[in-house]
């Protein structure tokens, strides 16, 4: 798992449309993929679409390149954010109460899945897109790929940690404050947050609606770019979306980078994201940049706006009656953000937007002054446990150079710049005006090609909880007297079944809750019925070490001849035991005693 | 004042520039024209430019012309409707209360002055904007000048009657919902809304400031035309201000018209205006417009959100403060929309942003159909009276077919159309899509041109109430017992001062309350004591059908020489009379008998 080997949506595509290795195959590795690092971070999925329906799709991709048709993303793998409606497969936007089902696919995904991608699940989240930590979902906090002991940055968690760990090509996100570009950075992603309105937002659940968007993470710009090249387009359908003017021209060769004033570059103590930010801007330089200071005040202004104004309000309505009849179905950190929004009046919304219009203008004088602003995308990275502990004011932080980007209605693209000491990534965004899109893109491709980035850390698979099975023939089943050694190691019941037909079940002599002992006996024995549970390695090894003589636990073999770790017993446990075989099972025996 | 003569601003502004003709002498005519109207609707402005200053300013004009300077406006007089800043002249918005004064003029009226027109005066409005009628000040009620029994329409009602009176050339407007469109009809005006932002609005009294436009009402197209050339343009420091993409082409010879479909034509009963709109159908029809029928519905949806939706609480942003302290000083029915305002929230304000943009897009559908849309400007119209009776639903009718013109980020130009038998004007509007200004100006010359509009009736001077100025002079003066003869009928001081040497007082006898006659007897009379008052002339008729004999009111000279109605005595009146001629006066006389 930790040879990581991420393909490009080129290699990909190309590589099925000529023949030489089919979408089924790249979906069979994609799902291999995903099976092996669900024991890694299991909190990346929300929904998975089955198996067999992936490969049935991929099936189709191939008989359509087989016809003839020119897909563009043929056959590559991908995943969305379960914020975005995908027909059939539960809409959950990280929040189980709010959940519904729709038979119509958001119009972004659907130019994707016509363009022969390939959809593999639904991605955890920040419920409902608020937060920029990831840790903020009933499904599990994600982590960063590269140091699990760090968030992955959110609200688009999920989908970040799903392309960094080479489960799929690309991902889609959303972004009102920097959810597509947050864990861009901590997974060391590049991260394109288009101009509000250029991708249909239609079949998104709203965050705060007049500022979102729908976002790509993917490998490099050029992946992003194939990506936009699909998802872009007008949607008569959604309020928000804009005819995009003609695509401009690229930025020139020698172009001016505006960057914060000095004393603006608020590390919140992270040397090494000061240093990396330094080595990013000498890379800008050296791509043809001029570096000129400029004064970021009313951009940092404006992003009070989102979190400390009116716009609060704007989240209300996805959530307003949920907030309203079930509010402990909401995650109590966002249920506290939500419920802020209750306080603010239509004249202060108005009253917002007049100050939001001065500071666009500011931002227009920006774009008289400068070609693209050149920002760290997050000034810092925290552990998961920290923005557990400290969910506001940390969270506050990690949005301080991506906040304002929407409101004042710029493009964005996210790039990685590096690694800390400890393996956590780091990210500058590269911001343009209003339809910049395709002249980021084409800026980030030469922020690739002017110099090798350093090479990813391997991924972060270090203590592994794995699972074990364990099959139980007596006390320990469901209602007997020591099923909570179970329920208090949080194990999950697999099945109940039958042994082999090889056992003997005997009642002990002079135990204390009455247990039995199930013998291996081979031919001449009988099936017993069995529970098998699941706990973790750790639960698991607690457990057996509480487990007296004369039991054991050792290997038994089920009906279906599969091994699993199981009750068994040493020979002393027959001394004055009872043959039970013939009942079948242990709890017919203590029915028939009762 | 009948004889109404208006000139165009070219024949103003050529005139000057050619020395024919020069911007004093303009003043005056403009002066004297204002002097004149003040008897027949003294409701027409808030505040004047002194008379000198008026001459001064238009001095400096002549000098500017004669020193070789350009002035595209030289020497025009226009007028500025009071939510407008000029510096040095108080902004009222129509409430006293809110009054201020600023040392800066409001950019829009900057540049018209900067282009040599001639600042004349502010006028009355529905105050802080909001009205369609014109009667909700405490300035007055303003009528239309063809028949003052009707509303002018509002809330630009002082700068519509102005234009439409003759006393200036051209005079701004703002327009909410249809203040620069509804009062263009009423007076048979040309009344240019342009598109939001193209025009500054920093300086103007905000209504519902996302919403507000500065427009002008004209004569003609081709005035309209030359004031948008002066008054559009960028404004920086105004955040709505829109940079306006180049100039298109005007519309084609033959251009398409949407005009609603048959039932959406409500005319409240309005039979006049059904035919006159008729009319305007085939005038348009042989300019070259094609007319397709177009559903409204949505138009008029949109409409409600302004009066019946979040944006009523946009008007609180300039009235909070004093709605909260002092919320009698606000004209009643205005407060009752404020108060209105109080109850949204700004998640209301982002839901019905949402619909807006639905409506949005319709109507861009909308642009796809057709280049301009027809409509009438309003419906019908309706008396001072009963607009007074029914301030709400009536002003609801009256913004039919105006109020979502903002809202959906329209221009649109009102023109004439006929008279009703009333005498009333009759309009009708071409809407056009955002930036279609140009276009629109052009395509209403084209509708001047098709054909001569209906001459306008005379201007309504009937029923004008005239002052008259009286002289007293024993127990009608100040503190006298008959002095609230005058008082009750609103008679108003004009001066303290004394006859011509030419009476003789007499003290009568015998009459209760003691009085004095005032006799003429030329040479060897002496200076008598009198006060002057000035009331209505219906009033003075009363007044004088009251004076008991030997008394009489006849005319009485002045120590300056002018005469004045005043109280003189028949002959009886000197019978047992004392001669107190030597007293100076009826007030001497008394203290010495008291």
């Amino acid at each position: 798992m930790t040879d990581l080997q991420r393909h490009s949506i080129d290699e990909i595509a190309d590589a099925v449309r000529e023949g030489r290795r089919p979408a089924v195959a790249w979906a069979e590795t994609s799902l291999a993929r995903v099976a092996a690092y669900e024991e890694i971070q299991p909190a990346v999925w929300i929904t998975r679409v089955p198996a067999a329906e992936v490969l049935a799709e991929a099936a189709t991709i191939d008989r359509r390149v087989a016809a003839g048709e020119h897909l563009p993303l043929a056959g590559v793998p991908f995943a969305v954010k379960d914020n975005i409606d995908v027909a059939g497969l539960p809409t959950t936007a990280a929040c189980p109460a709010f959940a519904y089902q729709l038979e119509e696919t958001a119009p972004v995904v659907e130019r994707l899945i016509a363009a022969g991608a390939l959809l593999i699940g639904k991605t955890n989240l920040d419920q409902f897109a608020t937060g920029l930590g990831g840790a903020r979902s009933p499904y599990g906090a994600c982590a960063s790929v590269y140091n699990r002991e760090y968030i992955s940055g959110g609200s688009s968690s999920g989908s970040a940690v799903a392309v960094a760990a080479g489960l799929v090509a690309f991902a889609l996100g959303t972004d009102t404050a920097g959810s597509g570009r947050v864990p861009a950075a901590f997974n060391h992603l590049v991260g394109l947050k288009p101009t509000k309105g250029r991708w249909s937002a239609r079949g998104v659940v709203p965050a705060c609606r007049s500022q979102d968007c729908v976002t790509v993470f993917a490998s490099s710009a050029a992946d992003a770019a194939l990506v936009d090249d699909v998802a872009a387009g007008f949607d008569a359908e959604d309020p928000f979306s804009r005819v995009a003017p003609v695509d401009g021209a690229p930025f020139p060769k020698a172009f001016t980078v505006a960057v914060p004033l000095p004393h603006q570059l608020e590390w919140f103590g992270d040397g090494e994201a000061a240093r990396l930010f330094e080595a990013a801007r000498a890379r800008v330089t050296a791509m043809g940049g001029r570096l000129i200071p400029f004064d970021i005040d009313p951009l940092l202004a404006a992003a009070e706006l989102l979190y400390q104004g009116p716009w609060v309000a704007e989240r209300l309505f996805a959530t307003e009656t949920l907030l309203r009849d079930r509010p402990a179905a909401i995650h109590p950190v966002v249920r506290g953000i939500l419920q802020g929004g209750l306080a603010w009046s239509a004249l202060d919304a108005f009253k917002a937007d007049y100050r939001l219009r001065a500071y666009q203008r500011y931002a227009q004088a920006l774009w008289a002054a400068a070609d693209v602003l050149l920002l760290p995308t997050t000034a810092t990275t925290y552990r998961v446990a920290e923005v557990l502990a400290e969910p506001l004011a940390l969270n506050a932080n990690l949005g301080r150079y991506t906040n304002f980007v929407n409101l004042l209605d710029m493009s964005a693209i996210a790039l990685p710049a590096g690694f800390r000491d400890n393996a956590t990534g780091f990210g500058v965004t590269l911001v343009g005006p209003a339809f910049a899109d395709r002249a980021l893109l084409d800026l980030a491709r030469r922020y690739e090609e002017i110099a090798a980035m350093p090479e990813a850390p391997p991924l972060d698979v270090s203590g592994v909880k794995t699972r074990v099975k364990l099959a139980v023939v007596g006390a320990h089943l469901g209602g007997m007297p020591l099923h909570w050694q179970l329920t208090s190691r949080e194990a999950t019941l697999v099945s109940r079944c039958k042994t082999a037909p090889a056992y003997r079940l005997y009642a002990m002599a002079g135990t204390v809750p009455p247990k039995p002992a199930l013998i291996h006996v081979g031919e001449g024995g009988g099936a017993i019925e069995i529970e098998v549970y699941e706990l973790d390695v750790a639960a698991f090894g607690s457990f057996v070490a509480e487990v007296p003589p004369p039991l054991a636990i050792g290997t038994v073999t089920l009906e279906d001849g599969t091994d699993v770790k199981g009750f068994v017993a040493e020979p002393r446990a027959l001394d004055g035991a009872e043959d039970i075989t013939a009942l079948g099972g242990w709890r017919t025996y203590v029915y028939q005693k009762s």
